[in-house]
């Protein structure tokens, strides 16, 4: 539903682009051999670090970080799905 | 099933400790204040991330390690943990 407002401002879909970051180090109890199919790598990782902690996995590391930045630093893809998104806000 | 081995090794169940590394950067469209939850971002990343790249995200930096190391260098529980995956091995 469209705000009723007089001094409209431009539209604002409240979306932004967020430089992202995650760094995991980890040990890791794995069969040997088990580890060695690079396409398979960061899915295994990923899924063993998601198990969370146990007997099997240690964590060493844990860095997570979102920060807001500029839309004009993302690429142009970015850019234009952030207008798009923008555009259809305007005409809900 | 055992090797009927004349010169038996000790157990030798193939399991390693590896140190893993996962280091991902990457620009993301998200609504504003929908990374705020601290608990929840890790979360949040790893499944934007692994949804693949599309006009939602702009992969920065994929890296991806996994090497094994001595398991002297893990922690008492990992190498216990270790010590009975063998053992079992031993007894099967």
């Amino acid at each position: 539903m469209k705000q009723d407002s007089l001094d409209r401002q431009p539209a604002a879909f409240e979306v932004s682009v967020y430089e992202c970051e995650v760094h995991l180090k980890f040990r890791l109890i794995e069969e040997k051999g088990g580890l060695s199919d690079r396409d398979q790598l960061l899915e295994q990782l990923i899924d063993a670090f998601t198990c969370g902690t146990d007997e099997y996995l240690e964590p060493l590391q844990v860095l997570v970080k979102a920060e807001e930045v500029s839309e004009m630093s993302a690429s142009p893809e970015l850019r234009r799905q952030l207008i798009r998104l923008r555009n259809s806000n305007d005409l809900a």
